[in-house]
C-alpha cells in the first residue's frame, strides 16, 4: 500500500462528498496497493471508505498470496464476491470506478437494493493526475528511452519498405532499448495515410517525397511514454515545409502557455490559434492532447472545451497536427510534465525538420 | 450485419423476457455488424430491441464511416452520446451488456430514472456459445496452426533458455504459421513454476529433468486457438510419468462424455473423477475447460458447478491438470466443437509423453 496516495484519496472523498468507493481498474488499483492485478472476467475491487477503512477483494487466482498490507479477502469462482462486498458497502451513495464491467455493477444493486451507485473515480484519477516524484522519475526515464527507440527507428526507414515493416521495427528497438513492451499501438504511416490521425498500418510502401508519421510509445515500470515525430522521405516540398513549420510552432505555443493555475482549455486555444492563424484550422481535427502516465491516456482532458486547471507534476501530450486528405498530414507530439512555473518536456529529441 | 445471428439474439432477447438490450463488448458487435472497434475510453452501443430495431452509436473516431447496414448514428467528443441513446431506449428494464464500464450505465441511469438495468448479455453470448459453419472453419484453421507453432516452439527448446525466450520463440512461430498474434499472454514455464496453473513467464533457465508446460494460443480471422502440451526435457522421473498418464486419461474421458443433452458439469466431473481416482484430487484446482471463439475465454463455462447442456457447435477447451506445489505440474488441453454425437477436437496433436 502506498500511504500518501490513500491519504490523499481519502482527502478527495471527503470533498466530493462521497462516503465510500469501489476502484477497480488495473492502473488504479496498482497505484494504490502496488498489485498489477489483470482481473479478466473476474471480480476486482478495492473498497475505500471516508474514514479510512481500505479492504482489497480478489480472485485467489490473481494469486496476491497475502502480498498485500492493505486487509485482504480473496474468494474462489465457486464464491460469490459480491455477496461477501456487499456485507462492508453501506446503504446510500457508492462511488462506481468507471470502468468496472457492469455486471458487478448490477449485481450489487441486486444484491443492496438501497445503495445510489454514481460515478466514482475522480477521487483516484484526481490523485493520479499530479503525479510524485517517483512517478515523475519514471515518466522522464520511459520519455528518454523512447527518443533512443524513435531515433533507431529513423535509422531503419528505407524506401519501399512497409508500414508494418516500420512497425516492427520500432517495437525490436522499444525492446533493444530496455523497454516493457509498447504503450499502444504504434502509428508508422506514409504518404497520404498520415491525413488520418489513427491510421491502421498496413502494407503501404515508402517512396519518395512521403511524409513518415511515427507516433510511438513504450512502457517502463509500468509508465508510459508517447512521442510522435514527422519526417520525409527523400525530399519535402514547398507545402510540406510549411504544413511542418506551423505545427512545429503550435507545439510550442502550447508548451509555452502552460503553468500551475491555467486553464487545459487555454493550453488548446494557444495551439489551435497558431494552425487557425495560418489557414489551417479545420484541418487540426482532434484535441491537442490527452493526459498520460499508468495509462496512454488519462486525466487531465486538454480538448477545447477541458475546464481542468494546471497544476505541477501533472503530465501530458502536446500534440498539434494538420491533416490533409489524400495528401499527407504532419503532428508533432511531446509528453510534459507541468512544474512550479511552467512545463518540463520529458522527452529530448528537437524539433527540426528531418529529411531521410 | 449478419442478418441471422442478429435473428437469434432476437429470439433470446424475447425468450428471456426483456425489451430491449445494449450489446457493447467488441466481440459482440463484431460478432452481429462486421465491425471490429476498440472503443477505448469512448461509447460503443448497439441497441437491439424485441422488434428487430437494431441501431449502432459509434464515436466518429472509430471511422465506421457509415460501412455498416444497421442504422448508424456518428457522434463526436463534443457531444453527449448518452443523451442521444436515452432518446431511442424505452423506460422499464433494459439488458446490459457485462462488459459495458459502469460509467456508462450510471449516465444512462441518471439520464432515464424511469429505467432499470439488468444483465443483458446472455442473448449474444448464448447466441455465440454455438458457433455457425463459418466460425467452426475458422476455429479449426486457428487450432491447426497452433499446432504447427507449438511443434516448431518444441524444436527450439534448449538447456539453460528462459521461460522468457521460449516464449518469444513461441510468438515467432505463430507469426511463420501466418497467425495475427496471440490469443493470450502464453504460459512457457519450467519445473517447480508448472505448479502454477498461472505462472507468469520469468526468467528461470531450463534444465534436465524439468518438466515444460506451453499453453498457448494464436488469433486466426479473429477466432482463438488454445492448446497446452506438458513435455519433459532430458529425463522424466516415476512420478512425472505417473502424473502425465494420469492428466491424459483424464482429458480423454472428459471428451469422451461429451454429446448434446449432457450438462457441462458432467463433463467436469468425468475428468476430474480420473484424477481423484488416482488419488490427486485435491492437486486439481481449476475447471476443466471453458468456452473459446472471438474471445479466449466465452461461454459455455465448464465447471464442477455448470448446468450449461451441451449442443452442436460449442467450442470448449478439455484442459484438467495436476499441480504439485514445489515439484512439477502437468496439463494437456485441447479444443473442441460439439458434433451431432459426441466431440471434434480441433488441434491434431496427440498425447504422447514427449522427453526432447
Amino acid at each position: 500500500m502506498n500511504h500518501s496516495r490513500i491519504a490523499r484519496v481519502i482527502e478527495n472523498i471527503n470533498a466530493c462528498g462521497l462516503d465510500q468507493i469501489l476502484v477497480t481498474g488495473t492502473p488504479s488499483v496498482y497505484y494504490l496497493t502496488g498489485n498489477w492485478v489483470n482481473p479478466g472476467e473476474r471480480m476486482l475491487a478495492l473498497y475505500l471508505n471516508a474514514n479510512g477503512d481500505t479492504t482489497l477483494y480478489a480472485n485467489r487466482l490473481f494469486a496476491l498470496n497475502g502480498n498485500t498490507d492493505c486487509k485482504l479477502v480473496e474468494f474462489d469462482d465457486t464464491e460469490d464476491p459480491i455477496a461477501m462486498l456487499a456485507s462492508q458497502v453501506k446503504p446510500g451513495k457508492i462511488g462506481i470506478d468507471k470502468v468496472w464491467p457492469s455486471q458487478f455493477t448490477i449485481r450489487l444493486m441486486q444484491a443492496m437494493p438501497g445503495i445510489t451507485p454514481v460515478l466514482g473515480s475522480a477521487p483516484v484519477d484526481d490523485a493520479r493526475m499530479c503525479k510524485d516524484a517517483e512517478e515523475i522519475d519514471l515518466m522522464r526515464k520511459s520519455s528518454r528511452m523512447n527518443d533512443e527507440a524513435i531515433q533507431l527507428t529513423m535509422k531503419d526507414v528505407c524506401e519501399g519498405m512497409t508500414e508494418l515493416e516500420l512497425q516492427d521495427a520500432y517495437m525490436k528497438n522499444a525492446k533493444k532499448v530496455g523497454g516493457d513492451g509498447s504503450s499502444f499501438h504504434p502509428i508508422t504511416c506514409f504518404g497520404a495515410n498520415c491525413a488520418e490521425p489513427h491510421h491502421d498500418n498496413d502494407e503501404t510502401r515508402l517512396k519518395q517525397g512521403d511524409a513518415v508519421i511515427i507516433d510511438v510509445g513504450l512502457m517502463y515500470n509500468r509508465y508510459c511514454s508517447d512521442m510522435t515525430r514527422t519526417v520525409f522521405f527523400g525530399s519535402a516540398d514547398d507545402e510540406q515545409k510549411k504544413v511542418y513549420d506551423i505545427v512545429r510552432r503550435a507545439n510550442e505555443a502550447g508548451r509555452a502557455v502552460v503553468r500551475p493555475g491555467v486553464p487545459m482549455c487555454e493550453f488548446d486555444r494557444a495551439a489551435r490559434k497558431v494552425i487557425e492563424d495560418a489557414g489551417y484550422g479545420k484541418y487540426f481535427i482532434h484535441r491537442t492532447g490527452h493526459g498520460i502516465g499508468l495509462e496512454v491516456h488519462e486525466h487531465p482532458d486538454n480538448s477545447a472545451t477541458s475546464q481542468i486547471i494546471a497544476k505541477p507534476g501533472m503530465c501530458f501530450s502536446v500534440e498539434p497536427g494538420v491533416y490533409l486528405p489524400g495528401k499527407f498530414g504532419v503532428r508533432i507530439e511531446d509528453l510534459v510534465v507541468v512544474t512550479e512555473d511552467g512545463v518540463e518536456t520529458l522527452n529530448a529529441m528537437d524539433h527540426d525538420l528531418r529529411i531521410l
